[in-house]
């Protein structure tokens, strides 16, 4: 027998089945499958991909396929009793193209096929609606002549526009089945290649789809995606069907089960007596699907135990099209079904308990984006509106709130109305104000700017770097393209998107479903990663353990400095003349630091917390303009000059690279001194409670081992001093942050010393790329728009460059210390993609925000099961 | 036999040799290795340093080794005629620690040991000096009594002290003969323990000399350089002789050459009828060694005889201590002769020319640092004086002239009489000033801070980081530990050494002698590594060309643009709206940067010049304060408002990791599109001047290959356009810096484009230990001193970290182009240790400022025999 290239479907029998994609085509090997399935499906035949490039290469089909679709058009007349351009019962199909994968750059559907002079009299008939038979009829020719004969379609768009305006009207849908008639007549002197023979029609569509293939936009979209040039398309000839031919007929679209809630319950709309555009074309209101019980109860019985069966045997929601034709139901198509990341969640927990899928399928199924939404207000899709201005989406979720500019004005207005603090960049300073306002938006910075960090440990909505928005702090207004929005005025910001819109929108609340807590639970069966979260305060890490935190990844003791009642006493170590003089302020701030460790030990008992000493440098905490000196001189009680003067020896050209982290902590000792101190003292305290304790003590900012050992010895010496004095034992580790690049390629000789490593790939990305992420915005936006950086590289982890950093440390840092514990507490910690790579390289943990740990659980789970199924 | 531990010298035969240095020490060995030459010298033994573990261990010498120390005494008895312990002719020996390696932590030489109450008489009758005799005896028992029975010195301190007082005296020259003789008697009652009998003393002195390998000075000397614990010291004991035993007898120190010129004369002075220390002390006038010739000729002529066989022997100018006693030589010691650099370099050549040594021993006997110092001024020696204040040494050599704080006073003053510049920092805007100025002090910056970089390119003097120096601009001075320093005082500063003194002190002018370029021509024939310079205008290249730079590594268009001429294009450009405007001012400095390149490209003929694009963030070239600000609007013609806000929005938080390099290439193409223009319009007009340039266009701050294509493609484009409009063919090459970490791991990938790599270890430095070198003055003075880093790593490449990095660079950019030119255009391009780690990794050439491009010449040659050496 000679090799067969064409494959039937449909009239209870097919020749393929969903095994053979690769010669099928998507489309073709999912018709083939219904079939076998005992699923009504149009009859039709596929021609096989392997001919493809041959057409291409030699403009024609091999004699012997010719004569295989011949056959197989002489098969589709035996099972319709429709013969190819019969006047008066006319076959008529559709030639559509289908690849392995779904390729949008290729040929649109070619539909009707089989259309001629006269059998368009027998559509007439069959439907009853000369208007619609005459549509399709001209929509055939158009088509035709412009992907087969290459005629432009502008020509016959000309026409149609001349007709419309000898009538007066404005839209297709005015026209008549005259006028189309007209029309028709007038297309021939411009197409007059079209075939009158159906036979030829379907030979020149069937050359057109294989040559579809490398059409410029297609080779552009498999480039992008790489995929082979060498696969080729199949093509798709299917019997078309009509849902318009009367009373017993229909049309519509069912889900199986409820895309927005995920409840378990047929869903869709359908419409009698109608083709299946006038369903998207709007024009007609659809009825639900339970009404079609009523008016065909037949054809409904056999739509339920057919999408029964398809998700059943697809193991997934289905999104099914059918057409019912004088009460016989077709189904035309079945692919998985869109849904929302509530229903999603729903539906994979619920067919998990049904045993339809694997509790790893069930998982494997939810995206980290699906528990992202979940966890944030979304605006409500139904509204649709243009922003005013975009920027980068640095904290997801949507707000709405009446513009202030500072962040005072934030409290103020904050008290009576929600508002939303804008402003150029945000600092230290405006934290107070952040808390109160309901989300950022600034005109600079990139996606780890102060704003972003701040939002996203907050879990607000934040927008950064919208360039487009002018600010003026004195007038109190900011402009985008010429417009003004004042203080007070409503606006809307999406940072899923990061989007700016005027005015107040609808939002949809959050809400952490029963079944996503299911869900996580069954994925952190799986994962092997554990997932911490960064957290300065008792109630941040009270919320992240909520959310199934397992332990403390970061925590900033410096954020506990900017509190209005202690940054008077970290001032005054900072002025302060010598080293009795900073004692003295640090032993004002002692007492807090260890009341915040309590609260925090409390809250993460049994659970490790890793603290960080001082990081920033000084100048952060002393205001930078004159007005600001002067107030805090008065304050202190000492000239502004003299102020002056010490702010200035502070200031740096590039802070990032100062004085700061162990740099602080090396040259004024007593700084650690303290901070150990008081960790060791709320660690004593709180164990005499009963609280059990688990310190893991972080020293920033380390670029050689020396550095590493200064520091080291003091907070043990501290540690073994206040533990005496208590006379408490306590487990403690010391160990580092690895964000310098040094650190990672001298990570052998500093773990000698150092007991555990934490990625701070924040600043590890800033320094192996040479970017300031305060700075970027300047340059990202272009960078992401040309494809010189394929993403943001502080949202997610660079992987060959900064990636080479991490892994280089993670395995000099076990060449010395085989059981070194390594974490990740950079924002790529919340990252999905960064995760993975995280898992595949050996850590023990990642921590992220308080928000993102439950994406973090999810994406954790995800990487082991994956790499699972790639050994 | 029995294994020998005693080993004799002296007396025309010794036991041992140089090559017995293992177990004789260093002394011991060349006492032997004279007397083995025939040289007399005065006969003595050494004691193996075998046996110094044991004796720590066991507190006491093996018998047999007591019998071979007394025969070996007697051996001295037999050769000098005199006894141990004889009132009339005693024998006195000295007795001196020797390890493998000079060891200054350990002890004190003994001498005189064997005078007792009786032997002293002997000393008088010997050398007629009662007080000489007694001293040496009182010194005796003091040494004596604490090195080996531990009595305080203090103790006997007082009892001088007192007679000093009872006498009416101040110092120890004043007390007579009497008043020792009474000293030594009031010495008994604390000093009780002190044998009378030689032999005791003699033992009791060897234990000592022993011992002394474990005071904690020489455990932390062995710790601080790598010496092993096992190797023991051994111990000298030799036979004393006296050069103020009457007019027959005198005393020396001579050369073989004179050490300061190099001039191949014996060169010295001696004492007649004197001991060694009279010379040490000064009191008398020495007299030059020409007049021993007429005083004591026999003495003089074995002397001369005697020199030039231990110049011959030893290879090397030799610095020799004699003495003669009754006309008979001894030498005492001979050592290898300190000398100027500028001697030391006429020593090697001479030697070499007259065939005593080889021209590679030549090159390798003469340091970087010799080189270094020939080429600036320094602060004559021969004046005493202490420092007012201290910083990094930044730029070598010296300057005297009067303060200036500003820029514009330097040039002002600069006029009528040599200035200082003195500022916190320098800037781009102050070098006009530094042109004129003789060095520059700054309070603050590191050593690659603008003050330090743009004065290394000058040649001039430089001293940053000076912290004690707390500047006043207001009132003109600036204050330095309560002392205040005024506008037009004079100070002088030492950029070598990094010190800054009060007034003027005399200086001694730099010259380039004829012997140093026949060295640096012999360097050259040995080195691998090619030397270019970094130089940005003709007139640099020219100095440079005539050090010996083989082309141009670097050259900084920016430094083009501070002109005053230029700068006013250059800051249109930056204000322009759009890009039609910047096009417009970037035309205006076309023809200037043209010129430029001309000038270095006619100074280059035949040598590869590389030239950066632009680099430094476009605010450097915009005022900062308010009042620069509205001058220029002014000037521009705009509101000063609407300048400080493009002021403002170029701000940026981290410059040094900002918009700058060809991120600012690639979102204002029309930059790189000039430049690139400028650079072949400028080879196209030189060729047909018959000029041969080879152009090599450089990328910089590329972090991604992406960024480099991008950028390539322009140069590209234009290049060819260019060479076109002028049909002129022109080899060049277009390359990258590897200054970001990120791209010394993505080399392989970088290197698919990039031609030629250079690298920027400046910014390497910087971002791979996350140090801003404008900033780390804050806590890098801390670190060294600290040891927390063993040197500035700016300084000299940190090679385990940032070496790591350049060395990934080079296998990965050569992994991909076999062949890649690799250089390096940092400034550790003119640093010998960082020039042996580039030898090493393979590197095709270094470039380094003008002025050390001579150094650099001999450190490549250097490591290119040091690494033969290790083959």
């Amino acid at each position: 027998m000679a090799k067969r290239y064409v494959y039937n479907f449909g009239g209870k029998r097919a020749d393929g089945s969903a095994k053979k994609k690769d010669i099928l085509g998507g489309k073709g090997a999912n018709l083939a499958e219904m079939t076998n399935l005992g699923v009504p499906v149009p009859p039709g035949f596929t021609i096989s991909s392997e001919l493809c490039l041959d057409y291409i290469r030699r403009g024609r089909l091999p004699k012997s396929v010719l004569a295989e679709v011949k056959k197989a058009i002489r098969r589709l007349e035996r099972l319709t009793g429709r013969r190819f351009g019969d006047p008066e019962n006319p076959l008529l199909v559709s030639v559509r193209s289908g690849a392995r994968v779904s390729m949008p750059g290729m040929m649109d559907t070619i539909l009707n096929l089989g259309l001629n002079d006269r059998s368009v009299k027998g559509l007439i008939a069959k439907t009853g609606d000369k208007r619609f038979a005459l549509d399709c009829y001209r929509r055939l020719i158009q088509m035709y002549c412009d992907v087969v004969l290459g005629i432009p379609r502008s020509k016959f768009e000309a026409i149609i526009d001349a007709r419309k305006k000898e009538k007066g009207v404005k839209f297709d849908i005015d026209l008549s089945g005259d006028d189309w008639e007209e029309i028709i007549r007038r297309f021939r002197r411009i197409g007059q290649g079209f075939p009158q023979d159906p036979e030829e029609q379907l030979m020149g569509a069937i050359g057109a789809v294989f040559k579809s293939w490398n059409t410029p936009r297609a080779i552009e979209y498999r480039r992008i995606y790489d995929i082979p040039e060498d696969w080729g398309t199949a093509v798709n000839v299917q019997t078309m069907v009509f849902g318009n031919t009367g009373p017993k007929s229909a049309t519509g679209v069912v889900f199986t089960r409820d895309p927005a809630t995920g409840e378990k319950k047929i869903y869709g709309e359908f419409l009698p007596n109608a083709q299946g555009e006038d369903v998207v074309a709007g024009i007609r209101t659809p009825q639900k699907i339970d009404d079609l019980k009523r008016i065909l109860p037949d054809a409904y019985k056999e739509l339920v135990k057919i999408l029964k069966k398809l998700e059943r045997h697809y193991r997934d929601v289905q999104d099914v099209e059918f057409t019912i034709e004088e009460g016989k139901l077709w189904i035309l198509q079945t692919r998985v079904g869109k849904r929302t990341a509530r229903a999603a969640i729903k539906i994979a927990v619920d067919m998990a308990k049904e045993g339809l899928i694997t509790k790893k399928e069930a998982v494997l199924r939810i995206t980290p984006q699906d528990i992202d939404q979940l966890l944030h207000p979304m605006i409500d899709p139904s509204q649709k509106r243009t922003p005013i201005a975009s920027g980068l989406p640095a904290s997801p979720g949507a707000a709405v709130g009446a513009i202030v500019f500072e962040a005072e004005d934030a409290i103020k207005l904050g008290r009576s109305r929600p508002v939303i603090l804008v402003r150029d960049e945000t600092s230290a300073d405006d934290v107070g104000g952040m808390k109160v306002a309901q989300g950022f938006l600034t005109a600079r910075g990139g996606m780890t700017s102060h704003a972003a960090v701040v939002a996203r440990g907050m879990g607000k909505p934040c927008i950064v770097g919208c360039d487009a928005i002018k600010i003026d702090y004195k007038k109190r207004v900011f402009s985008v393209d010429g417009r003004v929005f004042h203080e007070g005025d409503v606006i809307t910001i999406d940072g899923t998107e990061g989007k700016v819109f005027e005015g107040r929108l609808k939002l949809i609340e959050p809400r952490m479903t029963k079944e996503a807590q299911t869900l996580l639970k069954w994925a952190d069966r799986f994962r092997r990663l554990k997932v911490r979260t960064n957290a300065d305060t008792g109630p941040d890490a009270k919320v992240a353990r909520e959310f199934g935190a397992e332990g403390i990844g970061l925590c900033r003791t410096e954020h506990m400095f900017f509190a209005k009642d202690r940054i008077q006493a970290m001032r005054e170590m900072i002025i302060a003349k010598d080293e009795k003089g900073r004692k003295r302020a640090l032993e004002k701030l002692l007492p807090m630091q260890k009341e915040d460790f309590k609260a925090i030990f409390r809250v993460m008992d049994g659970l490790p917390v890793t603290i960080r000493t001082l990081d920033p440098p000084l100048h952060e905490f002393l205001p930078r303009e004159r007005e600001g000196i002067e107030a805090l001189a008065r304050e202190m009680g000492i000239k502004s000059d003299e102020l002056e003067l010490i702010v200035n020896s502070l200031a740096e050209a590039n802070p990032m690279l100062g004085h700061r982290g162990c740099r602080l902590g090396i040259t004024y000792p007593e700084i650690t001194e303290m901070q150990a101190r008081a960790i060791i003292e709320a660690a004593c305290e709180v164990t005499k409670e009963g609280v059990k304790v688990l310190p893991e003590i972080m020293i920033p900012v380390v670029a050689e081992l020396n550095e590493f050992k200064n520091q080291k010895e003091i907070v043990v010496r501290i540690a073994e001093e206040t533990m005496k004095r208590y006379g408490v034992r306590i487990r403690y580790l010391v160990g580092t942050m690895i964000e310098i690049p040094r650190a990672a390629i001298t990570a052998d000789q500093i773990a000698t010393e150092a007991e555990f490593f934490s990625y701070g790939t924040n600043d590890l990305t800033q320094t192996g790329f040479g970017f300031s992420r305060d700075d970027i915005a300047k340059f990202l936006p272009y960078y992401l728009e040309r494809k010189i950086l394929p993403h943001d590289p502080f949202q997610s982890l660079d992987i060959p460059g900064i990636g080479f950093l991490v892994e280089l440390g993670v395995k000099r840092g076990r060449k010395t210390r085989r059981n070194l514990k390594i974490g990740i507490c950079g924002e790529h910690g919340g990252d999905p993609r960064s995760i993975e790579f995280c898992h595949r390289i050996g850590l023990d943990y990642v921590s992220c925000s308080p928000y993102r740990v439950p994406i973090a659980r999810l994406a954790a789970a995800h990487a082991a099961l994956r790499s699972r199924q790639r050994r």
